[in-house]
């Protein structure tokens, strides 16, 4: 869809020349779980988008332009008057679903399963936190992989109650890719913790399931990045040295 | 509209006895500013509701049962099946929003817009996070006053650019309710604080005429605490006593 060069835009390089075609602009780096959020959202509407990737540690100056405080995802919408840009990975999300018909809408449209579902998704949020003490940390402690287990319990229960394959129903829908990119990440544990880390498989047995249904998505497929790759990226992390453009190197 | 004792409920005391009448249940605390935003969507939308207040600090065993975490605010839906509680101050504000008609929508009805608005929210965090060590610590330093005034001033900015006297336009609406509740409490510093503080009328001369201006909606008069009664309830906190109940007393 565009000729923009695949890397990380940093300090110092010059704005990406696009085309003046009204297409969606978005602003991401490849190993965000909240940029991917926003991707899923693309890919699943079939929205046509240019990708712009920002390197988080040495930021382009002009980046403040679309995300005043710096931060990844943003979009811009160059079609429309005064170009504005939106930040926010669930206020994009919604936005883009509202805005585009695609193949139906992926938020429910009864206020109270709409309001259910944000409540789930904000309900990430303490499984997140403790996620990230394991996966860019070398050495984790116990207590960090307990925490994370834990906090995402609450997904385990919740899956097993609604009784539904996804978390949205019979279809794949908004819980479900706003959750995912999570979820991609954690089996790059197993590469990266000294056991061969593996979510317990009695424990999570339907959240598992869940796993093994959504990757086969094919928005999913189009987002993915392969575990390894993953854990390629935390090491760089784990030596302070982060590198976004491993992403684009053969495995 | 209930009989409701005006007192915050405290661990080992039992569940109030609400009349099976299928209104809405408030949970919220009288200090709390995430409550206030639920409130005055109740009261702008002049939704019917109990209120029951929590003390944060000793919260009822019960509690968790509409509040997995323990947060406030929350809302309890008895007419409906399962007797629903929803949590998170902003996913209640909308929810109430599309369900309840009232004098009209609260959130704009533009997607951009709403978009925009949702960020404007999220983007009170940092002033709110900042505001904290100065509302609740006995002696902020500078800094940290330095701090708050800079957040800020992203809102003194956004309603000049905005060129109309709520956020929202010619009318109160969803921006100006969900960041009033910390706007009343800006004043009790002149309280707290050695110096008298008061915000720089010449620096948020706008913000301040903004202020004025929400201070007379009827909602939020029905809402708002006295700057004397919030400075002699931070107080309390200063001395790690919270008497949440300094709400009810006379001044």
């Amino acid at each position: 869809m565009s000729s923009i060069p695949l890397k990380h835009f940093k300090k110092g390089t010059p704005k990406p020349e696009l085309p003046e075609d009204g297409i969606l602009r978005f602003y991401s780096m490849r190993f965000c779980p909240y940029s991917q959020r926003v991707r899923l959202v693309l890919e699943a509407k079939k929205i046509p988008h240019h990708k712009i990737y920002i390197d988080l540690s040495e930021k382009p100056e002009w980046y403040t332009d679309f995300s005043p405080l710096g931060k990844v995802p943003a979009i811009q919408l160059p079609g429309l008057k005064g170009q504005p840009a939106l930040v926010e990975s669930l206020v994009i999300a919604e936005y883009l679903d509202d805005q585009y018909p695609g193949e139906g809408p992926l938020f429910p449209k009864d206020p109270l399963q709409k309001a259910q579902d944000r409540i789930l998704i904000e309900r990430l949020a303490p499984a997140v936190s403790a996620v990230y003490p394991v996966l860019f940390t070398k050495n984790p402690s116990p207590d960090a992989l307990t925490n994370f287990e834990n906090a995402l319990e609450v997904f385990e229960v919740e899956i097993t109650k609604r009784g539904t394959p996804y978390f949205a129903g019979q279809k794949i829908g908004i819980v479900d890719y706003m959750i995912w990119p999570w979820f991609e990440r954690f089996p790059a544990l197993k590469y990266t913790l000294p056991e061969k880390y593996e979510l317990d498989s009695k424990r999570f047995k339907n959240l598992l399931k869940w796993r093994d249904l959504v990757a086969q998505d094919e928005s999913v497929k189009k987002t993915e990045l392969d575990a390894q790759i993953h854990a390629k990226f935390m090491r760089t992390r784990h030596a302070n040295e982060p590198n976004y453009d491993v992403a684009f190197e053969p495995l």
